[in-house]
């Protein structure tokens, strides 16, 4: 059982002894000794690198440990969760990498059951739930049905119809899903092709699919598990296009589960990750609903076919759970590509190869320069995600104590940011926990590792809530608004984008940095990030004046025709807000006083790290208009190699502050005790493959073969 | 059955038809009608996307597609090849996607047979059967027996021992495979645990694993399949070490498939792809082999034990066989790349996202300029990476004629190029898989695109046949060399690293781009990746010499410490070799005229794009020496956009001509006739959790659920 804990530790890794000197002879015993004496001279057991490690870091990371996961009580808590969970049958993970299709979609659904009950028998509380989740990590057929039309209901339904559905759907007498994106429909949901035509005669709608390419396609939990759906379709009302309305729709018999008349529904079949979830396709031939179904609580039709549109602070309203959703991205990114991080960082702790010379131990990787850079500029993009998370929570925190005021200033800076960031936080954690992958090698290509699975759940981010492509346009979109509000002399210097307020200024502006030490100073990288995103914002904006021939057009060909430029621009202006925000949450970490003061010291110097290793990658973005000198960014780049070489000690201590349990990592790479060869071994043991010794193809294919007559090639 | 060629097209696109009127009466459908009408005024077929691309296209593919295959008759052949296997049990991929671990082993071990018998009963030549291994796509058991374990009798075993074992191999009476990697060695090589000691008294060796790390890993085929194995052991004889011997030792009962004594064998559980293979583990208890059994074409022991050294030549000419399997590795790159990007660009030609106002027909997603700048790259990198394949196969063969002549001076660069070369192929190719995969968005996500599966299959390639990291340092090793034996007047200017011979004049070089179009001229181009990868040798050879303190150390701290610029040289220098083998292959195929000059017109335009791209996302390395000015590089860049779109119509055709079946690529996202969604529903349909209208779920778990009497949350 890699990595399950402290059960793993002890009965999957025992039985993994098998120097036994069965039927060999004491002369033979000791003709082999003399050759294993030598080998194992220079032999040093994980475990006490391990231990090495934790003994040279310069910090101990309990107490930012306790910090990133809320509080020594919530941590342990989360180990206590564990403990229950693993000793669930539903939660044990050991057989998690083994299962099927079928299988996984079966058990996904059982340990979402699992924790339901759990709930429901008291044991665990509603907030232990939502940890619950995370921890046993099985996504399944409930996942939208908890996560999305639930919610549904509670924001768009009116009274009447939460009395009608919400009983049912919290105890689990229904089942629903959301279903929007169609086989030819995701992110333009204006193009949706599924129509839902009122009937005046008989109040009803009549929900219908009219081409192949309105299927609905995606929906989490609506291939085999959902009753219900709230589809998503356009609303004709006497041949007027009124635009994607939100129905409630019955799917499934609730007696038989078969699909109702006109429904057609199924699973879309196996996909690169996430196949415990049945994501599902589904189409109506003329399915007929009663009016009450459509969901009344903003937009109406009234018995009559009267449209009533809803009022304009509900698309405000909307907005603002969009930009919830996606502040919780961005910490879920941190702690995505923290565990892939552990993992990595603890492995290349352990892992030894090659020495120098016959006789001398070998290095361990993490020693060797390159696969430092290759994962400490990742461990340091985890902690700027999770403290992005944060700041980002109380930036929406903030929106919604103006909102109740009926203050919507906040939102288009807050929607800015978020969005892009919600881009760049996914793609920075699906880039790095496959980066971290290859860093393991071969043994990170295995499942037991758990790291194929972390980024095949994951990378599917980069899509869904919005295409990354998508998102960072939006936020270039405001950023050159601003721009030319500025410009236009309508201009605002608060926010992220307060630079755009000055741009004449900050362009002759150039990096005052004479020597490699002072490239340590937040302040000036911060500096030379806000440089680069002022002078790409000039230039898109430029480009797109040019484009549209006089006033800016933000459509068509001209923005089509220049996304690489503002896209670039987004993500220059979400690093940037990425770097002050680590800088100001480690500034803010100091002043409490919270967090020991030498871990607080460790992450100082992960804040430089940081930005010096994006610099001096992107060096071509601050050189291109002189801001930087060829010298200084030789500078910056001797400065991040010192960087990696003052970090490596506390690199496992670094990881261990993210203050992950073996059950949640279920990896035999990341164990904390840094025993991954044996828990290697035990997990293979106990593979599928291996419930014979002959192996499944023995009689039926190999042995007719081997036994065939010989003839020659 | 998607992307199964003309059968898929047919069967398996039939039952997707679910338009019909059933129960709703005429006034409904009629009302329903006009909603309909108005969603498809603006619809297209995907169908007739693709044939507006292939009628728009500057050029037909047929004549570059029969070169890049071989010939025109190559290429005819590999369709009929494809037809025959597809219509085999086990050739056929319909069911590929939805295969379990166990399924996948065995049906990988059946198409392995398969081919084996079509060249018995002599339906396919010996080359055909290569080319079918590629078609099926589907590695398994016999995989190391074919590609190693027989290779390796046929270059190490003495003439007796292959008189012995090599019948028995090509016969299929034994299954063999090559154990050298351990659970805690791969790359250092004389780091192996496993001792092989030689008992003069008996004349046999007895092989031991002494500790766990020792355990053989990762072995194709040795989990289930094999009977034998190629074993590396440390050759112990009298208590002295001399290193990695090869010896034959039998492992399984040949009766009874079981293991023999002091054999513990077995597979190593689940991998993120490559699940057809049984890769295994394996230790030994004391197991002794005659001595016979030691692989004695070059080294040999004695009865009395005696060691008799290889001849020196040994060494170069297992050389040699390293760097031919590089240069295959490279041309796979190419084609791993071909196919992913063939799949994304046909699906990003149908697919069709966003329109700016209402009536209006919605863009392909290739009309964006940010999807063209994801995917057009990578075409033009798969280009270069099939030129560069077909190059270093001319460059080995002119080596082989020179070897027989007993001359081996050409040996070290082709060594330095070929193994830098194998880790920038294989790194662009898995990045570049990837990201085609993500630019098709949530359905690229889909196994059915087939995309993670050829990621997943693919990227271990940067890990094994030489961890990637460590090739670009052993092209760094010569390069520094090279520079060094330059400095001190023993340079030589031939090579690809010529320009060590005049650094100082190369140094003072400026680039004399006048203009965006002067960034056209390949020559321009070349120049300026030259100069990047003189200056980086500087540079690196400096950091190493200081980090010596004194004469240059090629090990321990001075370059473990350096290496991460170390890596930076050798692939600016491997990226100056892929463009200057491009821009030379495509002067050739000019001269040759055997390909359509249409076609080498967009060549010539994607060698551009090959080189802009790299040099505008890339542009510190050129900025920062001032060999380019600030307003050379936005030329750089405006030149990069322009090619992007002007090779946007050529796009379907650049990927029709690499020539891949819809047999080969088994996708629904890339078939030839674009008919994606149809394809999609189709497989869908064929998925087994569909097997059942209620889902395997229903009865055991949902039912007694939704049925509960009710209980509030």
């Amino acid at each position: 059982m890699p990595g399950a804990g402290k059960e793993a530790g002890g009965e999957g890794l025992r039985d993994v002894q098998y120097l036994s000197s069965s039927q060999a002879d004491d002369r033979i015993q000791d003709l082999v000794k003399k050759s294993s004496d030598i080998v194992l001279a220079t032999h040093i057991e994980p475990r006490d690198d391990m231990l090495e490690e934790r003994r040279r870091a310069s910090f101990n990371a309990s107490s930012l440990a306790a910090y990133l996961n809320g509080g020594k009580e919530k941590l342990q808590r989360l180990e206590e969760l564990a403990d229950l969970l693993h000793a669930q049958s539903w939660g044990n993970k050991s057989r998690r990498y083994y299962l099927s299709r079928r299988e996984t979609y079966e058990d996904a659904l059982k340990a979402a059951l699992g924790i339901w009950d759990l709930i429901r028998n008291r044991t665990i509380t509603m907030e232990d739930a939502m940890e619950a989740r995370k921890l046993v990590d099985f996504p399944g057929g409930l996942e939208l049905h908890i996560g999305m039309f639930i919610p549904t209901l509670l924001s768009q339904a009116s009274p009447d119809q939460q009395a009608e559905w919400l009983p049912k759907a919290l105890g689990l007498k229904l089942i629903g899903t959301y279903a929007q994106t169609e086989l030819g429909h995701g992110t333009f949901v204006r193009g949706l092709q599924t129509t839902a035509t009122y009937d005046p005669d008989t109040q009803q709608f009549i929900l219908h699919t009219p081409t192949l390419t309105a299927t609905k396609w995606w929906p989490g939990g609506l291939g085999k598990t959902s009753t219900h759906v709230v589809a998503m379709a356009r609303l004709f009302i006497r041949g007027k296009d009124y635009g994607p309305h939100a129905f409630v729709v019955p799917i499934r018999d609730m007696a038989s589960h078969l699909p109702l008349p006109g429904i057609r529904v199924g699973d879309i079949g196996p996909k690169f990750g996430y196949n415990g979830v049945d994501n599902g396709f589904l189409s109506f031939n003329h399915v007929v609903v009663p009016r009450d179904n459509m969901l009344m609580r903003f937009a109406k039709v009234t018995p009559e076919g009267e449209y009533k549109p809803p009022p304009p602070s509900n698309a405000k309203a909307s907005y603002a759970t969009m930009v919830y959703v996606r502040a919780t991205i961005v910490e879920g990114a941190g702690w995505a590509l923290a565990r892939s991080v552990t993992i990595a960082v603890r492995y290349a702790a352990v892992r030894r190869q090659t020495a120098a010379h016959a006789g001398e131990r070998e290095l361990q990787v993490l020693d060797y320069q390159n696969t430092a850079a290759d994962l400490l500029p990742l461990l340091a993009q985890a902690y700027a995600l999770l403290f992005m998370g944060k700041s980002g929570m109380d930036m929406y925190k903030e929106f919604e104590m103006d909102r109740d005021q009926g203050n919507f200033n906040k939102l288009p800076e807050l929607h800015a940011v978020l969005s892009g960031m919600k881009s760049v936080s996914t793609t920075l954690a699906s880039d790095g926990m496959e980066a971290a992958r290859r860093a393991c090698g071969g043994h990170g290509y295995s499942m037991l590792s758990g790291l194929p699975t972390l980024f095949t759940h994951y990378v599917q981010n980069v899509t869904w809530e919005g295409d990354n492509n998508v998102m960072l346009l939006q936020t270039a979109r405001y950023l050159v608004k601003r721009l030319l509000a500025a410009q236009s002399g309508k201009g605002s210097p608060g926010g992220s984008a307060g630079y755009t307020a000055n741009v004449d200024t900050e362009l002759k502006q150039r990096c005052f940095v004479r020597s490699p030490r002072d490239w340590l100073d937040p302040a000036v990288q911060s500096a030379a990030f806000r440089h680069r995103a002022t002078r790409l914002c000039v230039a898109a904006t430029q480009a797109l004046a040019d484009a549209s021939g006089g006033d800016v057009v933000f459509e068509g060909h001209p923005w089509n025709s220049n996304t690489v430029d503002l896209i670039r621009l987004a993500r220059a202006h979400c690093l940037l807000v990425l770097h002050s925000t680590f800088a100001d949450s480690v500034a803010q970490l100091a002043a409490e006083g919270s967090v020991d003061s030498l871990a607080i010291a460790a992450l100082s110097k992960l804040l430089s790290l940081f930005g010096l290793s994006f610099i001096a990658r992107e060096a071509g973005d601050f050189l291109e208009d002189g801001y930087l000198s060829g010298q200084q960014v030789d500078w910056a780049r001797k400065q991040y190699y010192k960087c990696l070489a003052v970090l490596r000690p506390d690199a496992v201590a670094l990881v261990d502050a993210f203050g992950l349990t073996d059950y949640q990592l279920n990896s035999a790479l990341g164990r904390k005790d840094g025993d991954v060869y044996r828990a290697l071994l035990a997990a293979a043991q106990a593979s599928p493959l291996n419930e014979t010794e002959e192996g499944p193809a023995w009689d039926s294919i190999l042995k007719p073969r081997l036994n065939k007559p010989t003839s020659k090639l």
